[in-house]
């Protein structure tokens, strides 16, 4: 079997029914038009890693249904080196495309915790759900598919469960059952990758209880299922996508609405079911083992900050010696995520299903690292570069090259003697992106919240334990009780 | 004498040349063009004030020269209570904008500070100079301009002096002094608010030497001089500004790029010439003063982003208090800025000349945590938010309205129940704006580096007398010297 | 009036009926016990500071009431110029001593607020408490007193208010109203410098209620009144003070419980009974005042770390440039907190009884740095310092002098060429000291905890108002509320 | 087999010669003397673990060599899970004394990294160190030996090598080369768990040249060799260990100065000899596996710390979710150093000789995650626990004792209503011991500095290759070169 090729991939996306927009009006080559190129560009790099020697072992590996040569972006993860090689393959990614790539994370990720997940719903309930998601993956495997995952639903009112809220739709819910599959309804919002995506992997976006029976349901679909329509959300300066010249790198990132009107699932592509109480252990599982890779994200960003602060130290004419503890500090920051979130790997277990699961405590531990470290990264990668790069503050790629007036735009920009303006302008403008524009990711609230992450340490810190090993220590015999609530 | 009017403010800039330009473009009305309006209305609002009596205080006072009222941004400030309400001015500016004003800032700190030097200029050197800049203020005063300071030069490249670079024109110079003037080129980049002044006041930007008096200059030019040619630099998400609808507030900040080519200015305006061994007090008095005061920027502009968490988390649908202590940790650090730069304007002094001069350990400590503290601010913003405001994460304006599928927005949109789905965009689109879009102002390398007030920190701090201390603490009463170098 | 002096100062110590005890025994000379002499010493060069250039403008001053020269912390701060004063004697006083020296600072701070709490009673109530305090005033200024000052409560169980404690003595009462006088009872504890004190001011802890009238009082005892018994607090390495050699500095703090069982104050000692509706304001003013200046002993501390890494780098033979990075960063803290405390009292207002109030959210705010930045800036001079400074890892004194194996400790504790064995040693000792030992004042507590500090910010921070300004500018003009409660 | 008791372990350190000395006498039982018997019995409880089921598995494993059950402390580590497991013993050891216990962490993993280095040397050299080698594990393995670690040399002067000091003892090293084996002269330092050790593995503290042969040594020796002399060292409040009572906890640690007078090493016991040339490597693979594993002793600390938090919130009468959000931070902070150092171990890899080895730069990352996150953990313990806690503010245990005045400190220091003044005075205490007192391990500068960890750092980060994939993302195609220096 031969690997997709970036050509193969981009001719699918092209034969696909238009259904996604932004700016007002629908795109109708996603792979041309400059809202959207960006992020099929970034997605379409994976496919060239196949044939990069560095890179094929993190992007290839072998079915573990086939034998096959497959994308790894397609396998299951079965050992603590799969799921690090996850790790890796995101940190790669990052540095080739300075941003993220949804369409060969999430829906990866979904397909994993699924595994397991049907396995326990199957031997609990007899359900045969585990075969129709083996069918799915063997096809995903055999066409090397970029599937982007949706979990986030519009939610609503946060304060009121899914089934008490005034507008049912606010979480993607079953309307109507019929023997050969179920009709959906609702919106899947922020959904990175989207419009790179083959298909889309739909999971629960929060632990349901007993009357959300229709709310906890998984299932896969073509992008551009009947019924499905996207939107592209703005990011900043995101209009600069449109415009010609350096203002903006040639790589990107999307994050889509998905709106579901009505749209038919078949049964063979429905992998949960009314399973409610098994939607708590998916967020479980899901978050532990994105939470724990993440932080290889925004440590392949951060190495492209690192990058660019020395091409700007360079540009601005100052040996990169000048900021050697502010790039040590960055390199810290970035290897810190990145080292956290091998360790919640290393400290997982083998699910019974045979998929590896991360470690809930260091996984979630490093979801709040990776809510912060990357605001300190940004701001030493601001502070190396200057004001030009700071806020992106010189004139646009219209004004550089006007014929009139840009030759003095060309004549001040030149700072170093050995970097020609358009290098230095180049190099502020990736600051720019990476930390104030189009390139940021969503990783504070990406895949969750980090209060959300908190919640977990809390829960799975065992807190009476170790006031145990204090009273021990101390030499305190007796209880030490909680108060009693006195008002 | 009345004080100006919005109205006649806006008619004066109307009735100037047009030499400013974006995109490629020149702006012939600079009031209604989309891509100055916002800095426009930012400054106008100052007017407002006068007529405002929570704020007629802050923004208007009485002219040390003549008794007249004026606007404050015209005047003297010869007390530590005059340079306080320089504080409150900026953060009630940032509170009812968002953003920078730099045309009430930049130049009126230059004035103070050049009352000063040209003082100590003549009184060693029977010059005049005091009293033409007295002229100029009572110029100022009586029509209540709004006027951008110019400091920092295009630099070229940094590791060499400016009499050394390539191009000499990298910091600007006088190419020819006339009888009755001076004809100076080169650029002042990223010059905040020059778009929505009436004049600029030009200011050396670094300390110069013997080999540099033709750097050594300080004037004040009306905007559209002949000659001078501005270039608006872009900022992030600068784009919007250009759209309708409201994915972008109606205020703002420009910072231009300013090319004198030949710019001839008579020596009434000229306030330095060749006196280069006061550029490096200037640089001293004008950041110790800006970078205490600058504490009140950021300050104001953290209310506003405290107030937009809050608005955000009802939008959401939760109370505030559940964000208490985030909101808590906010206000910690603008009343952190705040009150250092209060502190540092309180341990300074007055001149001689009688203008108030910050303490300058206390002021470049300040301008450090200014380049810190507001990061985690907008950290804490984005994080009580979620993800719609961290990246500003929704479809933009055009597809909100769309007629076909904005209903789809609009419905999944709303979230708190007492609050429409309109609200809670703008909110969001407000926190995209301040924390990752065009109201970021520059405040890391505005008005200077954070490493370049380390340097002062460096050297205004006692270090020996400090060992000193130490060591009779320590009860050592031998020297303890510096390791002789062994390589 | 001659000031009094150091030997002056001394003999009065000694005079006074012994009723301090530590290690389960009563220290019968204060002046020369180890336990107490090295906050004697402390507080003695307060005295000294009359003689030295350099500082009597700041230990001394001129008496409002009688023009007469007096040491300045007995006078009272009717300016800001007054009040920053009394920071620069705190930031003096911890660099000559390398820490606290409670004697010469609450007391003072106690007198002041109540001089403006006495006139609003006295007005309102038509009592005379001002009068009283004035004469003590006057006595303390005649005889150059060093007053500790008594807030903190043993308060018992923190969820109960001092009323419905189970044992009524938890906050210190007026157990028998006399005709003549009060006779209260109960503890305050951990009172800073009571050893070295002439007398002891005694002020409410917290706010009392109307069921609290017979807490709400402030006086002022000598310090071996009849009823008083003291015993000195333990704090981190308080052995040392009674062994020899230079294990320990010469200087240092105690901290003690004060006992009082029955204790008589005759009226003209008493400045507040009963007036339980002005303890709150009290503890505003008090607090708002102590929490701006503490900004001050912190950073004179941090002078002294400053040094104490300089003079380790040098023994471990080392230039200080090699950590010029870290030592700007420690500096930077100082400073933070200097100017952040400068600022809180700038922006403060003269209370209509002539004394100058700091402003509590600035105030407030700078306990918050208070409480954090001493932390980080100990951590950077342990960095500096190294191992042997880190944790004082090294022998004893008693070994290092031992006739038999000493010599092998002295041959390989010699670094540096040019420095003695002993000179790192107790530059070694001191950090430790400084950094883990008895030198560490409780600024995270003292004063009140930083929790307090936060509620106070919240209180003062104009939230509701924040959330209008975000509104304006993103033009939101419909009220955003906050949600109903659900559930 | 039957592995080693606490009974068998004490017994035979109490038949030691007596080397060791404190306070300027030699101790004679080292169990049983105040200033050592802390550490014995933190030491002990590791043997004790093999009876607890719930602990025999991380403190026992079976020997690689024999197959026999032995104490993991004297085992290989030839896989990712043995090294995981030596981190869960750290942490199971810090959570039951509450401190350090070098003896069963140092020498572990020296005999380890050495299993690598003389296997790559003996292949070069063709000696046969790796055969010594296991012939002394095999001897650790079935005595269940504690044995310390001693690289810290005295050094002298940081800007000379070691062959450049004016004293050449300054670092250990060979004076001569006997027959049958060495004789060794010089100091190790700060030698943590000497005391408590049955042997001591001596290695080389640096990375050594070719004129330095004669330092370039590994061996082991029995605790009393004969020309060995122990003087500990002063740890913070260590008189406590002296006193009666419950100023202080009944477990500790010691660091020892080790003194070697011309001892003589037989060849059997030497693992390395003038191989200068591996020292550099020996020092990589120590230091990368060592600072990995000590993420998991300031986590076990903190886990400790926690509790205290517990114990004095409640003692205070506060129910501990008043502190949730805080008692998390500390959590996240433990929790970030234990899943840091996992992921340098599961980044890393096996040595050839079979065992495994941490990957350099997430190990070095994690050092100065533990040269800063437990500095902010202790501030909030002490943040939580209350001025009583802060500095271990209240009498000691013989004035909380005292016939006389005793009940006052009794009945004042009880708050909470269920929570004796005992419990509340030990809590404290401890909260003192861990923060500021003899229980706080140097993990600063323990196994190296911050600022060697961050060189490390530098080295192994790929700059250049980040500015590379800087580049490619920018869309520059020129080279981006270093300036040219102009002066």
């Amino acid at each position: 079997m031969a690997l997709r090729t970036r050509e193969q991939y981009l001719a699918s996306l092209k034969a696909m029914r238009p259904n996604i927009y932004k700016f007002g009006e629908r795109i109708d080559d996603i792979t041309t038009h400059p809202a959207t190129r960006r992020t099929v560009e970034s997605h379409a790099r994976a496919f060239d890693a196949a044939n990069d020697p560095a890179l094929a072992e993190i992007f290839t590996t072998v079915s573990s249904f086939t034998g096959e040569k497959i994308y790894r972006f397609n396998a299951l993860m079965s050992s603590l080196e799969d799921t690090l090689f996850n790790m890796k393959l995101k940190r790669a990614s990052y540095r080739r495309t300075g941003t993220c790539s949804g369409g060969t994370c999430v829906g990866w990720n979904a397909l994993n915790v699924l595994w397991a997940i049907t396995q326990e719903v199957d031997r609990e309930h007899g359900t045969s759900y585990q075969d129709r998601l083996k069918n799915w993956i063997l096809h995903a495997e055999e066409k090397g598919l970029v599937v982007a995952g949706a979990l986030t639903d519009a939610k609503g009112d946060r304060s009121l469960k899914a089934s008490q809220q005034p507008d049912p739709d606010c979480n993607l819910r079953v309307v109507e059952a019929k023997k050969d599959g179920i009709v959906v309804r609702g919106a899947k919002v922020m959904i990175a990758g989207a419009a790179a995506s083959d298909e889309i992997f739909v999971v629960p976006g929060t632990s349901y209880g007993r009357d959300e029976k229709y709310y906890s349901i998984a299932f896969v679909v073509p992008k551009d299922v009947p019924g499905l329509t996207i939107v592209e959300a703005r990011r900043a300066s995101d209009g600069r996508e449109l415009e010609e010249g350096f203002d903006i790198p040639e790589t990107g990132i999307t994050q889509g609405y998905l709106f579901f009107e009505n749209v038919f699932v078949p049964n063979e592509r429905v992998f949960l079911f009314g399973e409610y109480a098994y939607t708590g252990k998916f967020i479980q599982y899901f978050t532990a083992n994105y939470r724990a890779c993440i932080g290889a994200c925004v440590a392949g960003q951060g190495d492209v900050m690192i990058g660019a602060a020395m091409l700007m130290a360079r540009a601005n004419g100052l040996p990169v010696k000048t900021f050697q503890n502010k790039l040590v500090e960055m390199a810290i920051n970035n290897e810190t995520t990145y080292g956290a979130g091998a360790g919640a790997l290393a400290l997982g277990r083998r699910h019974p299903a045979g998929v590896w699961l991360a470690d809930p405590l260091a996984a979630h531990t490093n979801k709040v690292l990776v809510a912060t470290l990357p605001y300190q990264t940004k701001r030493l990668c601001q502070d190396i570069c200057g004001g030009i790069a700071e806020t992106g503050c010189f004139p646009s790629y219209k004004d550089y090259s006007n014929p009139s007036y840009g030759r003095l735009i060309r004549k001040y920009l030149k700072a170093g003697q050995k970097v020609s303006a358009e290098a230095r302008a180049r190099a502020a403008r990736l600051v720019e992106w990476l930390t104030l524009g189009a390139g940021v990711p969503g990783t504070m609230h990406g895949g969750g919240s980090p209060d959300g992450a908190k919640l977990v340490v809390r829960m799975e810190t065992a807190f009476e334990e170790y006031a145990g090993y204090a009273a021990r220590v101390a030499g305190i015999d007796d209880p030490v009780p909680e108060p009693e609530r006195n008002r």
